[in-house]
């Protein structure tokens, strides 16, 4: 591949008489928007209008399409690159994006995280297992009740305590009273078990809004923030995580749907544009992702690519203390667990809860690696 | 509907047994996001987790779940909206969101449109009758290129001139000179015709990129601007909208495979956060909306909603001259009809092309109206 292109596959019905047409269709669709007839500047028709590479049939009666890409249409720019893959194609309901090639210095160009594994595990001094993580729930508690709840996840020993994602600025616990009170909260609890519990407000809005967030956050001394990308904009995540400080985790509200494959997008773009770890619904609880699909997941956030660092695997959604053990065995040491509602639900036995938890994913540890070649 | 509460709709794929269960855990996961036993707090009971409206069957397979949800969670604010209505549940490919009922004065707050169709009337002089919108293409022409072509269409009568959605801050034709070179040319047409042809460039990248893109604009006092919000994030947009000064045109990419009804968010939500037109894919183009959800789409733009001024509805995506008479017949007055590639291919009978477009849609006006009350 020459560094002026990059490739993005997409899955197409279309059966074997029709695909080389809408292959071709797609290409301009994702390119130049125009018939080829209307394109009569020559650089434009050799260097801009996107190629189809190959055709190849896939197991689901659909086809794999490889286009080469024009990476001078990107403009470098995070928002500007997922329109140029999917933008007009996802009003399309017979295509879904499911991988890109980048060349190693396009890639570079956007950094990547900041922080990755590596900065995960210094922050919370973890080395050799699994993160914990947990989320501060539910929403419409006040202030003092999700400090309190922190107090309590801390004191247990999770390394990341998270807002819940529906946790914005909202009257019950605006952000920077929240922020404030529940990072006191867990500076408490670490100072009486000589523990290093991080806490990741989620930041929302508009950039102007995150930076008042942030600069409150900043302030109070968080050690990570969270930001779902699908609903502020990419171009929102790569500001935020350039000048967050803190590593940076993904959630993948409104991620779902987009018929970007979520090895692709979960894993691999959220990477590419900077965020430090991904969370994702695994398999086997509330959500619909395919064991194959989750382990694609954290092999797109961790594996070796383009230079950029690792990103931490999140899986989340609908887990239990007792799938610790697999979750252990399905994604090895350099992942982080998060266990969220089935905590609460303990009532007055959460801080016993949230301790098995703990020690289910330190008692593990050591048995297992990924095995994954990070960078 | 008390002020309190808003209604989201929801179109949930479960047989007649399981549907109770299911609409009960979609409104949890919109709201607390955990089990309701881990709701301790009573004020988070009665006033915070979302509430099963109603429930029906539908003619296909689905239930419409109706489903209230606490104004609070939302925060005021259009990213927290999207979130709230649809962050989690985007994950589950069983669900679409369908319709959301607002309280008038919770959607006030957002603001809608700050033009509006009589805005876009305004700014190019145009009464009772459709407008004519064509664009700037293909990408990686020369700044030169794309500003002779702009001269072209506005010699020719087309009312908005706007970018292809895929040209950014490319090298090929930077942001700030392409701006000023195609505006330039515009207003020598504009003093050769007496026309009042505006143009729309599109914003790319962060709200940070967007700021300078719109000083540069505004330096070249562009008639309008176009935004991505489902690239940008609605919340952008809604900065944007405050701060233009002139009227938006939302382009639908990426918004199509979002499993949100387009009627709902290309027509009614965009609106919400200051759209002042809305461009969709026409049925019978290259694009797979039917008639029933185009006319959908624009009855959501323009009807009369809770004291927002009505958007424009642009039909667009390989509409061809021919093609005039029957939107007009679909659409009525208070629309902006889109030819790009079609006109286009005409290469040097361009301009010729063009004037038919433009004759065809004053030729026909008059003759029907859409009936809308608007506001």
């Amino acid at each position: 591949m020459s560094d002026a292109r990059l490739t993005a596959t997409y899955a197409v019905r279309a059966d074997r008489a029709s695909i080389a047409a809408r292959a071709e269709a797609l290409a301009l669709e994702q390119s130049v928007e125009v018939p080829l007839a209307a394109v009569r500047d020559a650089r434009v028709r050799d260097e801009v209008v996107a190629r189809v590479e190959s055709i190849a049939p896939r197991d689901d009666d659909r086809h794999d399409v490889r286009i080469a890409m024009a990476i001078e249409t990107t403009g470098h720019e995070p928002g500007q690159l997922l329109n140029m893959l999917f933008g007009n194609s996802s009003l399309h309901d017979d295509v879904e994006l499911s991988d890109v090639e980048l060349p190693r210095s396009f890639a570079a160009g956007f950094g990547g995280p900041r922080f990755g594994i590596a900065g995960w595990r210094d922050a919370v001094g973890a080395a050799g297992r699994p993160l914990t993580c947990s989320a501060l729930k539910p929403l419409g508690l006040s202030v003092d009740s999700l400090a309190s709840l922190a107090g309590t996840l801390a004191r247990a020993g999770i390394d990341v305590i998270k807002d819940d994602h529906g946790l914005a600025d909202q009257q019950s616990a605006p952000f920077a009273a929240r922020v404030a009170a529940v990072q006191r909260a867990i500076d408490a609890a670490n100072r009486d078990t000589g523990g290093r519990t991080i806490y990741a407000p989620s930041l929302t809005g508009s950039l102007d809004a995150m930076r008042l967030q942030m600069k409150a956050a900043c302030d109070a001394r968080t050690g990570a923030l969270m930001i779902a990308p699908m609903v502020s904009g990419v171009s929102t995540l790569a500001a935020v995580a350039r000048e967050a400080g803190v590593p940076t985790l993904a959630h993948p509200a409104l991620a779902g749907a987009a018929r970007i494959a979520p090895p692709l997008l979960l894993g691999r773009l959220f990477r590419l544009f900077g965020a430090d770890a991904t969370i994702f619904p695994n398999a086997g609880g509330r959500f619909s992702y395919s064991p194959a699909t989750c382990a694609a997941i954290a092999r797109a956030a961790r594996e070796r690519w383009c230079g950029l660092a690792p990103a931490l695997p999140v899986p989340a959604g609908g887990m239990g203390v007792e799938r610790v053990p697999g979750m252990r065995a399905t994604f090895g040491d350099d992942a982080m667990l998060l266990i969220g509602g089935s905590l609460l639900v303990a009532g007055d036995a959460l801080e016993g809860r949230c301790r098995a938890f703990v020690a289910a994913v330190r008692d593990t540890a050591g048995t297992e690696h990924s095995g994954e070649a990070h960078r």
